[in-house]
């Protein structure tokens, strides 16, 4: 059975008993979290968010930069007023440069990858303190309380490293 | 009491009574969701995903072309050899047209904002085939099971579109 069957019939339980059917568009909690895509965090569960609460932006790292359009978005059009900055112990980001993944594509696809940014890093707080800031420099982002935080994914605590 | 405050609070009491700290770091379901990063969607419950199941990229409209960076991490880097794309009713991305944001955007900045392009859509059922079908034709994207669905924010419930 392919994982989106098992999805499906997941999700026949999560519809039978679902009672959030009239939340608003926008965030409750006015907040945009950007966190990694790793498959050990569950965002909702570690912060405490139920639907509705706040949008949840992941992507390979949890980086700014690939979130920028989303965040602009939460910004300019729903109206979130906050930014939260997760990435965490033992990323797969921090087992690769750019030039290593460009070979290894370009072997598999048979395609030039020389163009890629894969937006690797070799430093876990710093890469979040670079997150943090690329929010606060952007012109392009409101200046709105940006705390940045490192996972664990061995305890499933966040600690703080950035707050500005 | 800023929502990171609130977070920090919520995940103590997660962190106390975690139990998943020996997962690895390759996705053990060997797949990759794209989904909007609407506040009113949890795609772990809505999916019936644990921790260390699944990578989730999340993006404004869950648009695949904003997922590529990640999707080729996951799938180069990480083993994942499935694809789900899911995109939901009343998404803000069906609301504006980029020459609109980009107005807005410059009025609140004060900066140019002409070469953003923000990837909304007119049809919710056809962004969600036409971005099983950039990654099914992605020189970048491995051949993998690519479904599609929209989900319903008043019932819950996943519709499947695109089955490729």
């Amino acid at each position: 059975m392919s994982v989106a069957k098992e999805f499906e019939l997941a999700n026949d339980k999560y519809s039978a008993g679902f009672t959030k059917g009239d939340l608003p568009l926008p965030p409750g909690r006015k907040v945009a979290v950007v966190v990694c895509m790793d498959a050990r965090i569950d965002p909702a569960r570690a912060l405490g968010l139920e639907e509705g609460d706040a949008h949840v932006i992941r992507n390979a790292g949890g980086r700014a930069a690939d979130a920028l359009r989303s965040v602009i978005i939460s910004q300019q059009l729903l109206g979130t007023r906050e930014l939260v900055v997760i990435h965490h112990t033992d990323c797969g980001m921090l087992t690769f440069r750019d030039e290593d993944l460009r070979k290894k594509l370009q072997e598999t696809t048979h395609v030039t990858a020389d163009h890629f940014a894969f937006l690797p890093f070799a430093d876990i707080e710093q890469s979040v303190r670079e997150d943090v800031a690329f929010f606060k420099h952007s012109p392009y982002v409101l200046d709105v309380p940006t705390t940045g935080y490192v996972y664990d994914v061995k305890t499933g605590a966040i600690r703080k490293v950035e707050d500005n």
